[in-house]
Formats: C-alpha cells, sequence, structure tokens
C-alpha cells in the first residue's frame, strides 16, 4: 500500500535562497536541514499538513540533482510515498512491470529506506518509495 | 495558509494507458475523470490519503499541457495547494514577489478555484493555488 504523499522533492541550485523563497511561498520556515552524504546533496524539510515539502542542493557536480538541473533546470524532481513495507512493495511493483532503480531499500533522508523508480516506466515521474526506519 | 498539498499534476500523453499504470502503481483506480474545456484538458484523479493524483491529457495542440510534453516530455506538471482564502493568498503572494498567471480567481477542475503562479518566480515549479467553491 502507498499510504500518504509523505513528501515531494524540488532541485534547486543555491538552498540558502531557496528556503528564504518557500519559506515565503509556503508561510514557514524550514524545520530541518539535512546532509546526505551518499546521495550527494544537501536537503531542507518544511512541513505542509502530511506531506513535506524537501528542497534539494547538490553538493558535488555528479550528484543525481547537479545532472537534473543541468539538463531540465530547477523544479520539481521526484514523489515521494510512503509504505507499511517497502520490501512487499518493491516486489509487487516490479511483478506489475516497474524498474527498480535499487534492488534492496537504501538509507535515505529523514530516516527513511527508500527505492526509486525509473521514470521511463513510470510515465516521467521519478517515484519514490519511503518506509521509516526502525531503530 | 496554504493547509494542504492538494494534489499533484502528472502531463500525460495517453490518459487510457496511464490511467491503467497509475491504478497499478496506486493499487487504487481513479474515482473520477473530468473534461476542463478552457484548459484543453482531459482529467482523471485517485486518491493518496489527503493528497489526490491528477493525471492531465491535452485535449487540443494549444493547451498548456501539449506544450509541456512537446518541450519536456511526460512528467509532472503542477504542484496544488489548497488554501482558505485564494483572494487573501493571492495579495499575500504578490506582495512577496511570486508572479500569478491570472489576476482575478478562475474555475479549474474539480470544483475549485485556482490561480497559478508563474514557475519563474517559484524556483521553476508551477504552483496552483486551489479554494472550494461554495455553490
Amino acid at each position: 500500500m502507498l499510504t500518504n504523499v509523505e513528501h515531494i522533492g524540488i532541485a534547486v541550485k543555491d538552498i540558502t535562497a531557496s528556503n528564504e523563497l518557500f519559506s515565503k511561498l509556503l508561510n514557514v520556515a524550514p524545520y530541518k536541514s539535512e546532509q546526505v552524504e551518499s546521495e550527494g546533496v544537501t536537503t531542507s524539510f518544511f512541513k505542509v499538513n502530511a506531506t513535506k515539502i524537501e528542497l534539494l542542493e547538490a553538493t558535488s557536480p555528479d550528484s543525481a540533482i547537479a545532472r537534473f538541473i543541468e539538463k531540465k533546470g530547477e523544479g520539481i524532481h521526484h514523489i515521494a510515498f510512503e509504505v507499511e513495507d517497502i520490501y512487499a512493495e518493491m516486489k509487487r511493483l516490479e511483478s506489475e512491470g516497474f524498474i527498480l532503480l535499487n534492488t534492496e531499500p537504501k538509507i535515505g533522508a529523514d530516516n527513511k529506506l527508500v527505492c526509486f523508480l525509473h521514470p521511463k516506466s513510470s510515465n516521467g515521474v521519478l517515484v519514490e518509495l519511503c518506509q521509516e526506519r526502525k531503530i
């Protein structure tokens, strides 16, 4: 089950400037910022009801965010859906013909296990599945 | 106040094929379909908790959705935020430097008053404000 739009990821060039812009847009300040070394990004999070807006700035020219901005410019990068059992969802979606970008869940921002689906199997939409990690 | 991510709009070429794809992805069927003549689109809606996924197929080559797909391909088109008072939010956001694409709210899909913000004033993100119409 995909139970919620957990967050929407937005690729930005300058997270300081974008934090200011989104604070004005959403009329609320970001509630946290986090580096994700493995993805080469700095992130910040805003909360709007049950959904987060996640800004992503590349910290390395090799990161997926840097490549996205180079190709398409700043903008909406992915939609993340909360799932109850990421292993079961990965299996279900693969059997439905979706292409998984990782075969095992990996550790993402915000204490989550995550898996991405290739946009070419989902109408050009980069889809993330995420599940809260139990520590 | 932007109180909720009301929906995420996704531009698609063939809404029949995409309805099938998103039914598999979300594991739920679309709960309604609607033509919006003024925008030149056919839409369908899926529900995931408090947020809807809206698929948009152009019905005319002049529609914004046809132009978007021609330029960028299929994918995420806009984020719509629910507001309590669209007139007040339009005024607030204009005073904060955001560019409104319409000076008065217009009637959108799903019985809503809507206003769009120009992506160039909001980090490449096409933002929609929407408020349920009271009839």
